[in-house]
């Protein structure tokens, strides 16, 4: 019952060369900076210039790692990964990176996203024999490594990328080189830096780079493969960019930490936008604005800017009852939403409150916090959405529900309105979310419009596999 | 070095009478609402009307307790305590709750606080032939109700209580009975509410009732002890509240949750004025106000709001990395602080911001985080912290540093200043304080005045005990 | 079901004074050597001449301490202790040593035995005022050293040991001394070693001595207090050996390891006089004689020696599968015994075998353990117990079961050899036995006899206090 | 320090189909009596009919499995494994049994044993751009029938089990079958028994079969593979049987659990008469035979018998110490070997005594046994040994150490026995050890004559794969 009503995301992924550093270590503080991306697995593998080790587990980096584990996992290039699971699939088996031995020595792989194709990637390798141990299609991406022809990992890594279809982010480890590799759609962040004291960092986010001490720092390109190994990182355009990027636009809406950069935006100043944009959409007479915290923080002070209604907080999340594994009892249970969020009374009784919160996925906390609000004194809600009502799931590695789950694909607005209790209830306008972004287009807005980038075939969940090799 | 330089509270506590409820799973829930009080250790004790149980451990409540461990403790009675630890004793020998068996049958006992004339009293227990297990001052008063003579644990408890100086928010669970006591200067909050369904509920602060459904609650009075047993709350006044009470100033500018009240007031609310109180005393020509996250939000959205000045976040702050046992290596530890804080550097570059804090104890972040924002291109910084210069240790039971470690006790305002590099420095002065919480005394400031509301006393540190039996 | 028909033993004790060497470490390997005394807790407590330190939890000696454990409590004395836990007190709470803080300074306290008048003492100390944590004897015995008048450690501990009535194999911990103290009637072993490079070391058993290096060593006797804390031990006969010592017979038949020396006789020695003199008074015409691995099997020597049957292994006992917390399923259930033993069928095919038992208490085990060899194919079944019916439970220390579980309470011989499916019973005569122990009296015999040295009394057994703070 | 100076085995197997029963819960008790072949790592793969599950990890069956766990995986067929690992990989990564999907559907192996063609079939997986996670030749034996070609699991077994090389007593699980197979030099033990509520077993040991039930078994021939899938089992000769087995001697001296049957023959009775072998070979004038315990059991008493001497323990050995981590100080590491062995000095005392030993293999602990001995008083110490001097290296499975570490490889007999400081010193002949066996021929005998059964190749280590990716 705790879960909340929001997207998951798949990963983060972290690279390092750092010659003469301890890379594990820094590894694990660079993790640390995305733990948000994926808490329910974490990993890191590394190489000394001969030998690749590899420690990963289930639980957060900080329950995975301790100096014993990481002084035994020590060399000059690292990868690191913290992983979301999917329902059903929390297996230790699904930790990542991976590390094979290959024909051309050890490789290791950690990567954020889905390959919609994986089904039948998968189908091939089999039918070739290969074996594989999890359900994974980053698994599948390492194995066709293993068999992708060409002198270089480079010349391999060419030849691999141009079968993957859908959303990779990735970093691969090798024994003497870190890679760093971007689809050509660019759905998901990927960044490097430049340490100040030689070599670079590739990571999900910009906060991981600042985290480690990066002081230059670019995007990985749609498509580009950068080589990290070197006083000078190695870039190449393995794959053309293709006519549309499909920058996945819920990471301005929700996943990027806000002081991430994407397509080259500050994602706290796109969210402040949103809220803007959504204040100037959908104005509403009010005493107070507040978010749902954390994610909609910068909307609501946006939302307060544009429309002249002071700013404050309303709810307390309490940080600590999240991840849970004991059942509240019966009477804990009707209190519901309540056992995480407490109302902040004297700043919204007897007020008429503006709610910004970033989306509703299925739709089932919306409503307990407004019934939060309504019994603390609260005159309206009026609830303002920072994305358009989703209606389409995504199959570019964000668990955002199927069709039946998703409340705006059975009901129309009006209908969410009254169901979650709300005075009024506008989303933002794709146009005004988009003009929040800054860009007309070039991102994937399936999950609103329907309309993917990449067509989605059959088998493109994992429900095959499983049935084989049990969880 | 990831210690924030914050005072450091002792404890949460909670108290639960709740008939045919799972009370052990009532207080894991409570417990976690006051988790921000104390993250060292976690304890639980229940009586089933004969038997007392107790399960108690160092980690984090969800770490402390599994579903079988609260399957073993089952009753309808219930305390609870989540333990802050001073350095140097983070031992499970001095969780709580204390449990012993005695002549009046078993009693269990939390405690949030400090006797400063435990040394004395603790003496005055061994002479008597008793041994001691720790060197807690909760130990001293459970052992002190032992050997109390009385009818009954109310009366024995009334007799006790006149022995104790010093702070003492304390819930004490009988066979059939369980206290919630307050001392009679009401340094630390401590509350009762009304469960829907039957029973009371005592803890630490308002959000814990809440979160356990509780519809109707008061502050549990200084001085006062209230009996938790029956449809009715018997409450009675066991010792005069002296001319002047002693409310912890600190409560309300860092320790409890926003959404605590305190002497009868909104914690959020105060703190907004804190915020307003500093601008109107300090103002200064700005862009952007920005908050040291967390506990400095409230205010902060306060002083933009009486200065005009744009709020915005400047800071994320890494959730994750705050209880590691990783120490980073030379070139991380290099960036300290940047390894727990990243500027959102859109926020503020080029802007002259107001950096809202809310206190500076030993100062050994504030200089770095100003440094960071330096780094991030900001033009000026104007450090504003909303309380006087914390010059003096506390005794009753915040971990405050000693005299030495105090950097308003060692420097000038200019003199801090210019240590940690801001533009200009100032702190809310205390009467500007005062009328932010709404009263002009009954408030312990002594750690702005060295006005002790209690004169401290040699023996007041536990190092004495701790050389006789070390943890 | 894997529970084995045996006596269960309560503890091994360990008092090291080593000055100049790792006590903690020692410690570790000498509880080591008494692990099979006592296999559900263990603790460690040591003196830097300052401070005491202690460690104990739940878990064998290898899984409670571990190097970084060890290494947080050095100094030059140090007491230890192993666990065995009756049913339904399994708590972490009774784990022993006991360490509390007394106006005399710190003491530390561990037990092997058990005090009759544990109650009645119990109740004096908490109509003193005193609390107690635990249900243990020893805590009570622990608080009495702390409320003994007295200049010094030793006089206070002449004084307590003059109101123990029961068995007490103590060694106890203070600031620089360690005392290795045992009752009047020296019911349970209790030993103490010179150390080659200085110092001594007091323990249960002489194994752990020699684990140690000790190269002289002696009993210490009934009544006796000895100090360790100086290049000499000083020994001092606090109360006189009463007319008739009380030594456990049972320490002979089966507790002790057989390299123990008791009474100033050889364990193995004995047991196999035991087997001897059983062969002597239960001729039997048999081709194989077999032990019931492992405590039987010098005795089984002793009997194939006198009775010139060749000697030889009849069952592998399968030494893994003691402790599992898995249930067997319902097949596996009726296999029972099996799941532990295995008949070495070519051992007894198609012969007589004579099978030496030390003990029947409630006589579970040899039933099914006959019904092996039986299906294994053996003719005839004769089986030997190396001492008299068990007729009486044991107030001392040791689980032997209540009356209603010992089966020799209820069956006569006949009764239980055909129970049990035996072609043949004979239980060894008390005249025997002690004969093979080399005495006539000073042993207590009570669990054959009934003859009890101290007059069992209401309120022996714990479960009043376990009403009051349950396990 | 603690490393006993014994050769080491690699692992136990174990195979079930069981309709209608827990097999997770009986493959747990099953690999509980083939603990003593593997005690670093345990694992449990279960087939429900459609999909395998598997959990394995480091530690012994008790640790690595818990009640919650074994519930996890419930199915109708299961195998299982312990791993003793050889120094250098006690990694996770290297655990069985190997679990994965194929194009043929899932499977999993468990393997005792090591091929010595591994590194050649490696390199042709890897060529074939197959990637392997781990150094084990198990997965290559998994990869290998992933990539066969036949029409069923069966076909591809015997295709895949011409191309091993080597020692392999395997268990194999696919959706609905269990295999069982065994080399042609039938190196290991394997065998299988019927259980009498239908279905069949699986194991390295006939002690496994016997503990779960089984009521008739027979041992899997060399080159055979058993299916295990329906109430007839189904048996095929792969393989034939070359012009000589390989049967390994070192199960007969020291693997097995001596109720185990091999090559038709009691282990327990053929040690014992390697004792008397060694009685009539190099008889002594001595007063008590001594084993040391444990394995050496059974020939000290054949050895007692033919000589008859008597028969007598002389030891102790500490059942708890074997497998810490604590490294004892240095005055303790003088003790050395009395850390773990105790003497029974009454037993031994101013005797002449016949030790009796199993197998030297480095020479490290024989030495200071002895020195225990002379230190307790005896008058002489005549060494007698089981099987011939150890010379060369096994590259089958058990670990016997390098040429370099292998005394005898290094020290004549007359050397040996002073560098061990034996009175006397006797190897049993390699003629007395088989006929002891029962057989002239069919035996491996490698370690002893350096006769290979198949000869050794270069790379038949894994340093080169453990240089790709470290453990």
């Amino acid at each position: 019952m705790f879960r909340e009503d929001s997207p998951e995301e798949e990963c983060g992924v972290l690279g390092i060369f750092a010659p003469k550093e301890d890379v594990a270590r820094m590894a694990y503080f660079g993790l640390s900076a995305l733990q948000h991306r994926g808490q329910e697995a974490a990993g890191i593998a590394v190489s000394d210039g001969q030998t690749l080790r590899l420690h990963k587990d289930i639980g957060l980096v900080s329950q995975v790692f301790d100096p014993l584990t990481l002084s035994k996992i020590k060399g000059d290039f690292a990868i690191g990964h913290t992983r979301y699971s999917t329902t059903g699939s929390s297996s230790a088996r699904n930790a990542q990176p991976f590390l094979i031995d290959t024909q051309y020595g050890p490789i290791a792989l950690a990567h954020n996203g889905n390959l919609i194709n994986a089904a039948e990637l998968r189908q091939e390798l089999l039918k070739k024999g290969i074996g594989l141990s999890s359900t994974s299609d980053t698994e599948v991406m390492t194995m066709m490594l293993a068999c992708s022809k060409g002198d270089t990992w480079f010349d391999r890594l060419k030849d691999a990328i141009l079968h993957w279809k859908g959303a990779f982010s990735l970093v691969i480890l090798t024994r003497d080189q870190v890679f760093a590799v971007r689809d050509p759609w660019g759905f998901h962040p990927l960044n490097v830096g430049m340490l100040p004291g030689g070599g670079h960092v590739a990571a999900s986010e910009v906060g991981a780079l600042r985290t480690l001490g990066c002081e230059a720092y670019r995007e990985v390109l749609p498509g580009e493969i950068i080589a990290l190994s070197n006083t000078a990182m190695i870039a190449f355009q393995a794959v053309p960019i293709p006519e549309q990027t499909a920058f996945c636009t819920f990471e301005n809406i929700y996943f990027s930490r806000p002081d991430n950069v994407f397509d080259g935006k500050s994602v706290h100043a796109i969210r402040q936008r949103l809220g803007e944009n959504l204040a100037k959409e959908s104005p509403v007479e009010a005493d107070v604005v507040i978010p749902v915290p954390d994610s909609s923080i910068p909307a609501a002070i946006g939302f307060s800017r544009e429309s002249g209604i002071p700013y404050n907080d309303g709810f307390i999340k309490n940080r600590y009852i999240g991840r849970t594994f004991i059942e509240p009892n019966d009477s804990l249970r009707q209190l519901g939403i309540a056992l995480k969020y407490n109302v902040i009374m004297e700043n919204v009784l007897d007020k008429r409150v503006v709610m910004v919160d970033d989306s509703i996925v299925r739709g089932n906390t919306t409503g307990p916090l407004i019934q939060l609000l309504k019994a603390a004194g609260v005159k309206e809600v009026h609830l303002r959405i920072t994305c358009p009502p989703i209606k389409h799931p995504c199959f570019m590695g964000v668990d955002m529900g199927t069709y039946d789950e998703l409340i705006a694909h059975r009901c129309t607005v009006d209908e969410i309105c009254r169901k979650v209790g709300a005075d009024s209830l506008s989303y933002l306008s794709l146009q005004g979310m988009m003009s929040a972004i800054g860009r007309e287009e070039g991102y994937c807005n399936a999950c609103f419009t329907g309309l993917y980038p990449i067509p989605p075939t059959i088998g493109m969940t994992k429900t095959g596999f499983e049935q084989s090799i049990g969880e």
